[in-house]
């Protein structure tokens, strides 16, 4: 039987322009429905599990192509809710070379901010589940769905459920001085926490050195020297975040550090050329989830997670389409793209 | 030297699907921008004249497009406050034969929403101007919105411009008890209406009668009452409004019926074969405009105005890019659709 | 909780050459799936039932995106067996006026034509299903299809689910006389028949007077006559069949008859503009199915069939993704086609 | 053996703006190639006879694009002369109820009107030749080129070969004074004539009675006047013209008068919803050259050409690609527009 | 006079997904036609030559289409037969970075593999001819594919033709040991051989050293140590392999080995950003083929023909658009992509 | 209040293939204008200052639409006159790798060469204007465009107005002799010149040793020679060129050399990776500009010029759409690539 993952959080509209145009120059978008919880609940369920996503859209013909995208690729949608006033909406348009992708947010008012403790039967949802994730971003997106991200995750916790966020710092969703307050209530909760340096210190409070995320070049032993405070805050099984060396838009390094409270595991890097690199930090968590829960040890979950995030940065769109055997193939090594046929 | 006409609206981003696609089937958008003041504009710089747009949007690349599109099309934009939130989104999915066309609107919390009265100088805006025109969309945006189309009004009657307003209820803006309030206030200032039984109903509260919208009949007698009845009311120097026979998606009837509060001048009567009727009222109002601010007599200005918002629902996106000479055509009786070559 | 409905039959891959293109200028196909089973299936769970497909698909990713395209529209299709050589296709291009649209197929070989009893547990598939539906073209695949047909129909019958099936001769697929001596022997677990004079004949060859399918004119008579035949011979609790006057590829009457054995019933007639008529006898047959199971009187799920199915006419793809309220809505005469806002 | 049929004339790039977008709309255009005499060589090869089209391109991409859409086609291109400076153009939106299609010219300095005796070897390109056609468009381009199409007529006489001209006068390319000095020479050498009352009157300076080309009605005693004064003058085997009532860009009636110096012959009148009009006119000719170079009476030829040209009305581009059975077929009757399976 | 060269193989419908999206995205596919040998006949034509392409298409407008796109490129198809049930397929989605291009194959059936060699008047097709080229992928399709292939090779060695074979083992078509077998037969009848180690041994048993193919390294010593034994056991007069250095999807190093039996010449080494890779080694094989043809030294055919497929990696489809004038220029050195005005 | 910049030259239709197609592949075409002056024009708005661009277009749809493009991004377009016979067209497609983009300019007899001094008032134009600026294309148009310039230059250095000139050859378009004649002219009343060492000998005489354009290496010590050269007989206030190291199509080398008569700013180098190098010349053409007239040092202007073009490589068309914030942000090193949220 699959290992079923819950996951909450915002499904949004995506409108990218087509073929590196900017938004000035746009007459089409080309339409897809994405976000950090349900791109993670896609993936699981592109590698076979059961992937189960809590959200709330309107009652509308947009919020249902939301709904629908997700059943496409087989996410349980039974839990999602009806209601509210709109979808959010995020635009995108994709940059190369010195000219960095640009997202405008268009998401303020959106179903799932508004939305009630008493719509969702954590019990029910809950049932028969192995793992909990959401992000960083859900609680950011009010006051209410902060309260509904607490009561999943202690409902999760109650249950023995192993939970998992993605630290995910949106700056024009709220200030690191709300951040800090809420996440650090949540983060009690929580099992598995996966978020860089920045996120660390602008959800958390915690400060590393030396990072400038402008730059092409990591600090590992800033990010160890993180992990660390945040195992002896909030006793997390295991820290991980991806590592990106930001060269250009259209070339990046990729590899990801993960921390179980005794070793450090720094895994493969991948000189990545990107086709869509949103949504790869999702994928990262994804396979990451996906290994763990099906029992991986913690270096070759790292080494899934960080094979099917690479694979995602070549395929359009949020979700991660990379499917489980191409996933283990880069993780034995071929890369070396000749065409399977 | 070309008259100048002034509108004062909301420009949306419309989102439309191709193909006759319905929202649920779409992978890409056909991206436009419209809205009943914006649509006018752009008619009447098509025909020739200045056309003035105020209106706010957000200081971002989709605002920035806004207004790029009615600049392509000739529109003066350099009143268009910039700020607030978020552009107005409508997506549209084309119908035909029994299916209608379906609009979603996503207009809350739009920057024209949110509009201070100082962020617009109405005596530069005036200056040289001819015309002012708006609908009974913008007041029903906000109070704030409804504020500043009072202020405009008052401030275009004191220079002596002639005023003109196009009812358009929308009821899911508000409700009709809150759109007499306040239209029976703004149309104390204006001096050409336009609008359908419906609207003269919802907006103002004058009653019609035996008029079923979703019959194919048109009710002359009806709307001749109702014509004298908003006459004896606001004493409006003409009342003009579209008849549409909806025989489907597809095919329809399109005349007009304008009065002078002497005579009624009842135009010509097309079949249509429907592209896009969204703005074909849209088109009536800037051809009427355009007729009565350059001195056609009253009947010559309602064949214009069905004329040109007949060839509107042959042409794809809210704006109607009909030249002149084709209307002027088209009034001459040259339908036949031979090639021009 | 809502009816639960199982199917049985064919999902091909659709290639559409858009904007009227012929094959020979194609640069591009359209990719949907359907197929006459696989088209009820979605269509009832748009109205909000449990629709179950089965069928058998390639395990790859052509046979896995058919899957999704059923998922997005809620279709549970979790008892698809997958295997085999490849998914079946067909070529569409859309005619108009006089020329007529044009199939070419290319089904041979697919998986479900190869397909074996054991690989579906009736018994599972069926629990707590409300009714089973079919078509003739399913048994006209392969021998293997035609015999799982048979098992899947007795099944059905020993569970106490009302059956129906949809004749649909296919000359490509096989022979008259083939068809008649496979048809007759299901045709003894089937309560609901569905079928025009030509499939009557060449499926079971009941014989009808007068009608030239060439023609744009019905025969009722004929109809009635070959209607009391079939219930004659196969005690069918209803027989239903879709009447269409084709005036060319761009409009169509389009109405339904139906029989209890004691009645018939002749629906409204649609004058429909087509955009895409495929799929519209399947749409006819998921109206009428729904209507009976929910429980709507002979004539009133006649209306609702016919409505749906005039619908289906204006949408492009196999699927009728018209809705609920749509359908309900046109069948109390709402075919103005004014913009819903 | 198949009749080979040799064509004389301009092919042009065809550049036009999708689904009913007008010039200052589009963002895209399609492309395609086309020409009076190039289209009816393409329709012959259709129809399996052997289709030779001379011409001269220019010696760059996009003249050898030109070659290559003939040869896609099956058109001989063996015979088309290399060099000059440009392909002409023209620029297309297709029109929709009373909005009619609008052609914009750019073929000054084509090619093929800057063309030298020298660059065509006539008696190898009418070795085995039986038909040879051409325009009134080919001699408008240029002296050089009304120079080319007198010899061609002259060495095709010479030869034997059978002689048609399709007389499509084009203001834009010259006077109708200029028009009748250079027509009348040519028409020497003819043995067909098509062409309607207009292009009688402006090429040859026949006057007809009674028709107004905006008009959507025929005027048969008109035309039948018009060809006895052809025949008397020029001793026309055969004169035809298409007959086209105009209602709208949408829908057109279309039927064809043909005269062989003693008996008239008026076809079936078609009912056409138009997809793309452009070329119609060409298949007309071409059904007709074929019907008659293959034998039928011609009635029979007239009946072929003018269901060839009604079929054409459903196809996008310049071309004609309805099959021969498909005009077989519509000549027998059957313009049901029933799904060919 | 042109050269002339014949090639027999299939011609396949291929579909492929836009914009580096995967198949279970795709809502459209690219259509284009191509094959190992069509490749070749069309590359040929690009350069001048006679290309003729002698295979085997439905009677339907699919196999009309896949004519018409060799014919568009101006490949003489005359002797292409008509029949058989359908024409093979094959999807493809086209990868990046470390994710693969992908091929699903959907060739069963075909009508190439159900050929009869009565089908096919050697002596006519072969007349005038100076090369005949096929690949070891025509005898894989069926052994009456095969038994063709035999009696094309010995038809053509009886008229002094030179002959060659592109291995190109297929994995999803036959076995190695099948392959052997009867590519073994076929060798005895080929003057010029191309292929890989891999293909060398899978196609002939001729086992290399150390190749790994999935790694991005040359192995010039095991290939010549491989050509030697096929020159001592069939006596080629050339054999050749292109040599990829795959380092991922996007980038790939490209050059070629060439052997007359005593010398080897290794040419230039391109790195080429990689557009569409497929059809690359169809591309070398024509560049090849033509140098031979026209009499350049083999060292200087092997620079043609590497560089003339380096050039096709950045040409979208199977066929090399690549021009004759470009491919020169490239080998002079030139491949700085400095716009070409 | 913002800088007036006056640019005159030409405006072209460019039709370019989609998805790296080559001209032959292509189906459709995208559409957008440009041309040397024209992009200046539209990059100088983009910045915030105030464009003129004064051109002649034909009064035809075409025209309207050039127009309507550079009012859309807020390009001053009220003194470009109406007439002549047709807008220049330039064909484009993009190569990648080693495979070049191609041009085929179609601009013969464009409206703007046959252009009358009377159609434009210079006195006017220049009201208030900061800065002149017009390119070797212009003059090379036509004798008459070539006397419109010198009357432009001659005007706006009565008027004290800084003028440019970017040198740009064109061969296609004069040779170098009457370049050289014509130029030398012009440049008397220039100011600041942009050119290369290849323009500097075309368009000048100056002759720059060792620079092989073919060749991706930088020889500044012959720059900087002929720049001296230039400084010693015109006396320009500035001498500038972009400076290109042409890896591919795909990749280059990117920096800029500027003198001002004292001392030599070489710029810093981008690497990047192209999308459309289309225009990129006249993007550093005007951010030099923007510099220069907004009073920036001359290396502070060399360095906004240089990133602003750097960024025009990865934007699709002919203008560049980099905002002043991006270029000063990639001017201060964030070439990350990082998205922006």
């Amino acid at each position: 039987m699959s290992k079923k993952v819950v996951t909450l959080g915002e499904i949004m509209l995506r409108l990218s322009t087509p073929d590196f145009k900017r938004f000035v120059q746009a007459d089409t978008f080309d339409i897809t429905y994405g976000g950090g919880e349900a791109n993670v609940s896609a993936a699981l369920c592109n590698y076979g599990l059961n992937g189960t996503f809590v959200s709330k859209v309107p009652n509308n013909p947009i919020g249902q192509s939301a709904i629908n995208h997700l059943r496409r690729y087989g996410v349980d949608t039974q839990f999602v809710a009806r209601g509210g006033d709109r979808l959010g909406i995020y635009f995108l348009e994709t940059g190369a070379s010195m000219r960095a992708s640009q997202v405008v947010y268009d998401r303020a008012g959106a179903s799932i901010a508004d939305v009630d403790a008493s719509e969702f039967d954590w019990d029910k949802i809950f049932d028969g589940a192995d793992w909990f994730h959401t992000t960083g971003i859900t609680p950011a997106l009010s006051d209410k769905a902060a309260a509904l991200t607490l009561a999943a995750l202690k409902a999760a916790k109650a249950k023995g459920i192993t939970t998992s966020i993605d630290l995910n710092f949106r700056k024009k969703l709220w200030t690191k001085e709300k951040a800090r307050e809420v996440m650090t209530g949540l983060c009690e909760f929580v099992d598995v926490c996966i978020g860089n340096e920045e996120d660390a210190d602008l959800c958390l409070g915690f400060k590393a050195k030396d990072t400038d995320v402008t730059k092409g070049e990591l600090n590992l032993d800033g990010f160890k020297d993180v992990f660390q405070q945040m195992k002896a805050k909030f006793g997390f099984k295991f820290i991980a975040s991806s590592l990106r060396e930001s060269h250009s838009a259209s070339d990046n390094g990729w590899s990801a550090l993960v921390y179980d409270g005794a070793d450090y595991y720094h895994t493969k890097q991948y000189s990545v050329r990107i086709v869509d690199r949103v949504g790869s930090g999702d994928s990262f968590a994804s396979g990451l989830i996906y290994g763990l829960v099906t029992g991986m040890p913690m270096g070759e979950a790292a080494e899934f997670g960080v094979a099917a995030s690479a694979l995602k940065h070549t395929i359009p769109g949020d979700l991660n389409h990379a499917t489980l055997g191409e996933v283990k193939d880069l993780m034995k090594g071929d890369g070396s793209g000749r065409v399977q046929r």
